[in-house]
């Protein structure tokens, strides 16, 4: 599909041929029907021990062991293990990140957390485009505080351009996705957090879109709190456990929202009077999901052995392949690229439009390329730097050029929405 | 092992020959050492097809499906559909259990909400012996009423019979496990619902100890809000999913405290806006935990198919047979049953105290029979009605015997608190 002076399937191989980190492929499984993920964005891919490693921990632990698995296994210190498995991924101290939970129990806690501890201000602004759920957890806890009697305020940017406008004195909390879930556009998050400092906001990232691609540095650009979801590039299983960091500045400020005995500095003595852990930990509440961090325990192992930068670059390469090879095959047959074209402004994933994107969208996974649509005309291809590699962008986007050349989407049924 | 006028393994063999619940015994794996597992109370028996299940997920769904299983599995409906596979078994509605998170989780939910709705005072009563979770929950919401500057107090029964003496106007909520975690002992929670009621007091209950073993009729009490635990009893897997329930009465009062998109009248369109589901469903938080709901769906499909009173009365036999064994075979030799004698003042399992029992307790699990034991001297048996038999309590007080008659316990390690 190659013309003069364009990218060709040999400059692809080319850039597998130099990846540091195509060995780690081996790691992962694929779809036993042919079909290319590249959904990452939505669910990563599958490590392949996943099976075997969940197989022994129903015979072996829970059929045979039973209850004394939490002893011979550590089943109540795996979100610490886990967390600091993960750490390096973004920019943090290996106890400063714990993995529990889901992302929006995650933000309450540390929206409320942050709340109670703020400088100054009453004001917790956001942005219009941040994801459905960081506005409902946002919007809940005005709910509380109005409940309450307690005074707070919502203040949204329309524009993402306005953000640093409306940043001011009145804000106590900063609260952003790092990525957009659709356009994947990114933050600055060093210039953001920087600015925030200077008007004694304090910052909570979400970085469900960026964490296990993207450079990220909380604890280099000074953010104060981050939580991640750690089903998608984390590769942490559909459903699996997420993460929450606190900058180290502020872990032992106040107590946790949600205080449970995970969270107790001495857990297993079942004390009834709650002492805060410390650190990241003491925002872990229940028993852990002992069959979900075990998935997540796979891909731990695979986090422990590359470093941010590494996998950062080869996002990089991924991504600019895919924007140019798009834009090469697919420009004239109407689909136009709306990621960002810079890199550092630029997320997980690449976005590009169609016309026919909802049943364009469902052809392609006919196709056997599985990718995800976002409602109105979005169509979302998430790039997993442990697992894809060039020559999957090209055969991905030859299956895009074959469905949109022969306009085999044309009669296409398609849900309006799909996750 | 058996005397003149005692209970005899014919006995034994005699009520399980009449047990309506014994093929379901077929639908558990038992461990592959031969060993006995008592710890229902600490963590249920594994269905028997959960192994298979999870390794279609894994491979079928998560590997070959991907993101495409959300539709094709209804992932995002389990919360829902498991609430109502096991509502019967608590006495609910079908809509008003949900299935997710984990039990502290949803009872700082449940303690937040029903503090916001509440009908008078600003008291939140409980007695000094509840598990410490909830203890932490509650000490957790008070530092957050603290922080907010909101009027709160607690109030703790440092004896269960002052309970009643304590619940007064002033009460908001009254907070309490349904049975003791150590001794067993059960609220009556008809009587402590219509008195609370009395008082305009709403009832918060923790199940954990309870749900799928007792009669539990949360509806026929009146009770306002409950949550419990899914691993114990419900046989819901290590880390297993937690439940919660709203009474209809309470379901369209006010916004949930985590508000996510789960929660939203229609998650599935990404809408900015928070709008409840209604009833529980609203009080759903972030993505659940896909895997953890296949083990769980395993269960509550056994559990679709009782009623909760035969699984009460035969829980009552194997209790009450416990008990008896117990003191017929040990009491000479120090064991003494704590547990009330009195089934209806007992909840799932029976403890006794030893002095040596934490020494005992490991000499058991080292013969055979996996129990747990509880600082500072008892050692408790859960019992599971949907696989456990008499023969096996035959079985079980036959070992306790000969590690107390032999007294193979005196040079035991063990460790002071187990979980």
């Amino acid at each position: 599909m190659s013309q003069p002076s364009s990218i060709t399937l040999d400059m692809c191989r080319q850039l597998d041929a130099e990846d540091s980190l195509a060995k780690l492929r081996d790691k992962f499984a694929f779809s036993s029907k042919g079909n290319i993920h590249f959904d990452a964005n939505s669910i990563g891919a599958m490590p392949i021990d996943v099976p075997d490693r969940i197989q022994r921990l129903m015979t072996e632990c829970w059929r045979d062991q039973s209850r004394r698995s939490w002893t011979t296994e550590d089943w109540a210190e795996k979100p610490r293990i886990l967390g600091g498995d993960i750490s390096h991924m973004i920019g943090a101290g290996a106890n400063d990140v714990v993995v529990c939970d889901n992302t929006t129990i995650n933000l309450f806690k540390l929206l409320s957390y942050a709340w109670k501890i703020r400088n100054s201000g009453t004001v917790i602004l956001t942005e219009a485009h941040n994801f459905p759920t960081d506005m409902h957890v946002l919007q809940g806890f005005m709910q509380l505080l109005k409940a309450l009697k307690v005074d707070g305020q919502i203040r949204i940017a329309e524009d993402r351009a306005q953000i640093l406008d409306m940043l001011d004195n009145d804000v106590a909390v900063l609260y952003l996705t790092h990525v957009d879930y659709r356009s994947s556009e990114r933050w600055d998050m060093a210039d953001i957090n920087k600015k925030a400092k200077s008007v004694d906001a304090l910052t909570l990232w979400d970085l469900s879109q960026s964490a296990g691609v993207l450079d990220v540095d909380l604890g280099g650009t000074g953010a104060d709190f981050a939580v991640g979801c750690g089903y998608k590039y984390m590769c942490g299983g559909p459903g699996g456990p997420a993460f929450l960091y606190l900058n180290p500045s502020h872990q032992k400020t106040a107590w946790p929202t949600i205080a449970g005995w995970m969270g107790h500095a001495k857990w297993n003595k079942f004390l009834s009077d709650f002492e805060p852990a410390g650190g990241a930990s003491s925002h872990l509440t229940g028993t852990p999901s002992v069959i979900a961090n075990e998935v997540f325990a796979a891909s731990a192992e695979i986090w422990r052995g590359v470093t941010r930068k590494a996998v950062a670059t080869k996002h990089k390469s991924l991504t600019d392949m895919t924007i140019k090879l798009i834009e090469q095959e697919c420009g004239p047959l109407g689909a136009a690229v709306i990621s960002p074209k810079n890199y550092d402004e630029r997320g997980g994933h690449v976005a590009f439009r169609h016309d026919g994107a909802g049943p364009v969208s469902e052809a392609l996974v006919d196709n056997g390329l599985i990718l995800s649509f976002r409602y109105p005309d979005s169509i979302r291809l998430g790039l997993g730097p442990l697992y894809h590699n060039h020559e999957d962008v090209w055969n991905a986007v030859k299956i895009i050029k074959d469905v949109l050349t022969t306009e085999k989407w044309r009669d296409q049924k398609y849900e309006k929405v799909a996750i």
